[in-house]
């Protein structure tokens, strides 16, 4: 995995417009006419914004058909979550003692010996 | 999930310097001074790459003491994963695509018959 694309990448996904500009891809190819559509921004702004999803490799343009066509590229997406992925051990682990908390809320009975570890043997 | 954390998740992930602080952090708290040895960066060029970290939730400093050690948080890096997870069937899909493929170059037989579709059946 080279380190400059997963900036790219990274750096592409930290915009809103950018994120759902993907989000609509998911669902299929499309031109950038269509693709501009839900968005209250100029034409010249949403092809920047094409232009970083290119560049990072996240979208390809059709060359054959007139209207250039759009598409998704998951590429990169999946180096960024192998990435990620790498610290999954972290959240989950925060999950658990978020859980244990909560059960000893929950129970009267783990509530007594959190405070009195010894309340159970008399 | 809030947008605005995604954005500010993925902008602090895309430098190789933050990631690479994260990378350390994983391996357990410590202090601005230890994180900073391993790159030929001056402090205060260390303390911005925190503070857009801390900014982002991705790590918190200690307050009791003095030396304020610094500590990973993943719950930022969780909602990333999530949000990336609903494109992996597109990258899965590639790789079953490219799987069946290198299929056919091995397999002489599968591609005699991508060749001549009726080359079995005489």
């Amino acid at each position: 995995m080279n380190t400059s694309n997963l900036d790219s990448t990274f750096a592409a996904l930290a915009d809103p417009t950018r994120r759902a500009i993907l989000g609509r891809l998911a669902l299929g190819e499309t031109s950038v006419t269509e693709l501009a559509a839900p968005f209250e921004m100029s034409m010249p702004a949403i092809s920047k914004h094409l232009k970083v999803l290119e560049r990072a490799g996240l979208i390809v343009r059709g060359r054959e058909a007139q209207w250039r066509p759009c598409k998704l590229q998951a590429g990169p997406l999946q180096d960024a979550s192998v990435w990620i992925d790498e610290y999954r051990k972290f959240w989950e682990q925060s999950f658990d003692r978020l859980d244990d908390y909560l059960k000893t809320l929950q129970d009267p009975t783990l509530q007594a010996k959190e405070k009195h570890p010894e309340h159970k043997r008399k």
